[in-house]
């Protein structure tokens, strides 16, 4: 692991999800580029001193010096995204595949280096956005890649917060600071911490892809160097129309992400906030509640739920499938053996390289006041 | 009553809104163009022969000279919106309060004639934008106004409806059939019919005005006149930023209206469907949900409640609580005594303008494909 | 109307009932015990003087002599628990329907003697059990009844309300005063005020009825008279179990009715504080959440329904759903018609006699600390 | 571990509980009676041949021979009910802390005895009723406790499940076969597997004992043995009333615990399937809704919160409450210094003695069909 020290927060949720399924073991970090940071933060977490290192050039160097069966298979990235791209690019060269923070890096050309560099490698890159993680957005996807809704008209996604409401960066909250410098997070502020989750979600349960925006954003906080809030017009490769917002100024919101999908049978609507429930509205049937573990679904949905129905999964185990998945097919590598493809459903290089796309667009959309729509480059 | 004959749908609801509270009698109707129809729905609702008439000219004609006491007081309204401009400026002509309903009328022209006819000759002019009427809407725009969530930031209001998500205009549908055809509907579809709501709300809400749009209109279904589906970006003329939509072709939504509004301290929401909840979310208190007529409550939204918590109140006593205010203006002016301005809160001629500015700005946003803001006019 | 002067609030909820749908006038009341008090309130109704009698004596003698097209067909009782009995005998006696409020009176004798005289004369007597004259209570009966469920195995039905948490009848409120005396309200508290319309609405919606019960009835505000909170064991005649509860000191609760049914197939919920949703859960099926005017309903169901979906009805609508069926038969005995069964569906003198039958029992067992099963009898 | 071969349910949780915050190391297991599954079961989960044991005897003695760094220090024991009091007794002779499944054993009896020996040997003890490791539920308890809501007056708590409703034992359904078997379950069905968890919950919220039981058991599958529906009334030692149920043929109802409790200043409402919100209405103030992770909330609630407000914790999470805060406890002793009080809240086996003087309390009532209260033992 890279980054996730004592006082960091995405480095413990990554150590949670990838310890759930016991299918992977934390062996090293570089939790921190002070070395005595990195070797307490270690400590913490059982890590013998000799494995807790004080950069990530050290670690990388040193564990590809190890024996096979010793040293690290994959390495977690959960640094700010600034801090992505070089321990990223370091890895791969190494041999070792990775599993990173979104958004993928600082910019479009750093994500397309690096979706150069995987392809180059053959190696595994999984981007842990989390929400496509959650068994009913699995089946929400396979509904409408189904049909069960007819061609899709119509999209709707939001991602309120309310944390940013207050000039947070100027106290010493770790997480506002460098999430609203645009050195450490990006040309975008909530449009890229949350914007592209929203966006990738989208994407992710329609099947299709973003075609043209028009964005208004806007930074409500006085001094505030990034956006806290934005809104964007969507109009998607196949014709349908559509809103995505990303705020992070919604006083009082926790983490709202939403989505309804439109279609011309039926519309369907998931919360993360009650994510085992997948509500399905028909044009002339009573409206349906699909629910995590209950009933016929997709094999795409049953296969990452743990438990039975109504013992509610969240957020980590969300998170947990990626990693899982992750580690299923890594031990079918290691064994030589085929992936079921139902664990090949992990987002990686070419989501991130899309992210970028994305924000790329919508910044650019929302310094300018007179064009009204913006293209997304085509999907190769 | 002009309007409102057998088949109709919404004379029925401004009956059954006129009729709840006692206050206000049904004593003669232009239910239909058609003299024969107009006596048989008359009939229905046991009216005498003689004052079910063949066209409202003759209505008004006539009733203007009956004994005061005897004649109809004020006129209500209820054909589609090309039939509103003309029995409405007859009606004042001859000196009776109307109630209408909205939008106002075909266009901006048209709205601001009828506003000066409402000021010369001072009298009663309603517009029934029900959800305004509800008391969870009131306390909502009262915890506003009194600054408990500090400046406002956001607002988002949606209005998705699944209604239009086939070609009902083809068949035999009446509500389906003029609100689809420009002739009769005037220049937006969703959007004049249910967008102008969303509008009225959000204005009437926040106590802001919005200064510009940015919009995408679309008719989805093939044929279709009149958009059915449309999303806007808007900047309010205080610096929020938000979005309105209006779509009635979000299949398996049945009249899903729901507003947000984020300030800096909190943010609250409501929704029609459940519209006895105001759902407010602060930024370091638990949330709240204030419910009609439990605990301490602003005036505004304790007059228009009738009966005891938890006995719902829904869309017909917002609607009743429309004529009841109308009909309390009425009795005060009739008495000669001031009204009670808890009573004096209801939609006007002015709401009726508005609504017609808003509608010229997003359909000529719509049809501009390079244009990004367009500017409102400023409220005088 | 008998009752519902200044002050009272049940009798307001009856005159908007039955104004609602312009079937049913108002045309007299003896509206108090003091005729002054009785003349005021029938002139904020604006009746005429003469119609506005000191007592029900007088204005069912004197109604009684007026023409058939001027005397009134319906006398509705809305006076304390202890004032139907008088009324509605005298009223049957002298040919007129009657509508009353629940528990139909003080005892089981005296409900049996009301029974007999409307077999006798063949009047119609309806209970105002409003809860069932909610279109998704139709609908779930329906379901029921046509075995969708399969055999009912299990009834839970709750009603808690917190409105009583307090020695509210040792101030002037006047719903508090007679609801807690044994005198005026009957040998139940909770249990017949409220505990009623629970039985009332498990009865009708399992189409089952109650075979014996055990009941822990308490009063917790100290020196109150009657029960104000308990609970009962239910066995229903098929071998179903269940438990019933009702509650006036579940602080914070508003209105909170809500019954739950499971047969072998699924199990339905309906709570009346979001009355038109009924939730259907199955044993290998999606949720499924029926919604008052979406998709394919009973006829039952449907009939009482006024606007489209999505645009709520609520307690007023449910309650003027009772008086329009009223209406409805009324219509039909003076057309000399057959009326639509649809319309026959109101709560009768039958259900007033079940009520106090279910009421005798609770308060024998409440009072009961040894035995533990009281059978109730048998429905003939 | 002891139990939790391949098949099983509840190993699989408490694996992912105790590996959730990386506090504890599963190091060895006799997984199955069957020492071939019972090695096949462990290699599964990475573990080395010879810490896989073909029974928990051989364990225990040969773990307790390792070097102290080497061999296991706490035993979870997850095996059916018959098998919990053999392995726990053992394991507390051998000097192993335990944490057990509940209900902690078949009967009373053998529960007194376990905790005598927890008693004697100074061991943890630790009981999984998961419910209690929520963080809205120690906020309710703590509310409560520091009379937020006043005195106690009545007190709900239910527990619908729907998957025996039918016949499942007769099928090769593992969970179903000994939950309806009173040689491995006990002598209660529904009300020992789930009621126990209700019984658990409504003791730990309100801080009060229940002092008497009246109940109506039965079993509605044919040919089941054990109860699979139950309904109880309650007295609690301080005078509340309430009711208590517990169903597992409450068909389509996943895993519904919820839990109502009412004083004299307000109620609260937890429902396990939503369990980051915990909803308390006041007598005289708006409704308020407590959020994991949102706002002031007590300490207890705090520090069993992992990822920030509005990324759901769920029944893992719970679980991996109790088995951090045994961790926690653990690491002190070991460390030789003071626990914080936080880390002190989990179930033992005083809560494990309590729920089987619940079970045969219902149980006998249950067989009693004239005798009305039963009382429970005093609380020593």
């Amino acid at each position: 692991m890279i980054g996730g020290g004592r006082g960091a927060f995405i480095g413990a949720v990554h150590r949670m999800a990838a310890a759930l399924d016991g299918q992977i073991d934390l062996v090293c970090g570089a939790f921190s580029s002070d070395p005595e940071r990195s070797r307490l933060s270690g400590g913490d977490l059982f890590l013998p001193a000799e494995r807790c290192y004080g950069t990530y050039e050290e670690m990388i160097r040193t564990e590809a010096t190890l024996p096979e069966h010793v040293r690290m298979d994959v390495v977690s990235i959960v640094t700010p995204n600034h801090m992505h791209f070089g321990p990223a690019m370091m890895a791969l060269e190494h041999g070792f595949h990775v599993i990173c923070d979104k958004p993928v890096c600082l910019n479009l050309q750093e994500a397309k280096i690096l979706r150069e560099k995987v392809q180059s490698t053959g190696l595994l890159f999984a981007l842990t956005h989390t929400y496509t993680g959650y068994p009913m957005v699995k089946q929400a996807r396979q509904m409408i890649a189904h049909g069960e809704l007819g061609t899709i008209r119509r999209v709707v996604v939001e991602y309120p917060q309310g944390w940013l409401s207050t000039d947070q960066e100027s106290t010493d909250h770790k997480q506002a600071s460098w999430r609203t410098d645009p050195e450490r997070s990006g040309a975008a502020g909530a449009m890229g911490d949350i914007g592209t989750h929203a966006e990738n979600l989208a994407e992710y349960v329609t099947g299709l892809k973003i075609e043209s925006i028009c964005a208004d954003l806007y930074a409500h906080v006085p001094g505030r160097r990034l956006d806290d809030d934005g809104s964007v017009l969507l109009r998607m490769d196949n014709g349908a129309r559509g809103v995505l917002y990303a705020s992070q100024i919604s006083a009082g919101e926790e983490n709202n992400l939403k989505i309804r999908v439109y279609g011309e049978k039926g519309g369907l609507e998931w919360a993360q906030m009650e994510p085992n429930s997948l509500i399905v509205r028909w044009l002339d049937k009573p409206m349906q509640v699909y629910r995590t573990g209950v009933g016929p679904l997709y094999p795409e949905a049953q296969v990452h739920t743990r438990i039975p129905a109504g013992h509610p999964e969240g957020y980590l185990e969300a998170f947990a499938n990626i990693y899982r998945n992750v580690a299923y097919c890594l031990q079918a590598r290691i064994a030589d053996e085929a992936v079921d493809p139902l664990y090949l459903d992990f987002p990686t290089i070419n989501d991130g390289v899309r992210g970028m796309e994305f924000i790329e667009a919508v910044v650019r959309s929302g310094k300018d006041e007179t064009t009204k729509w913006i293209l997304l480059p085509m999907v190769e």
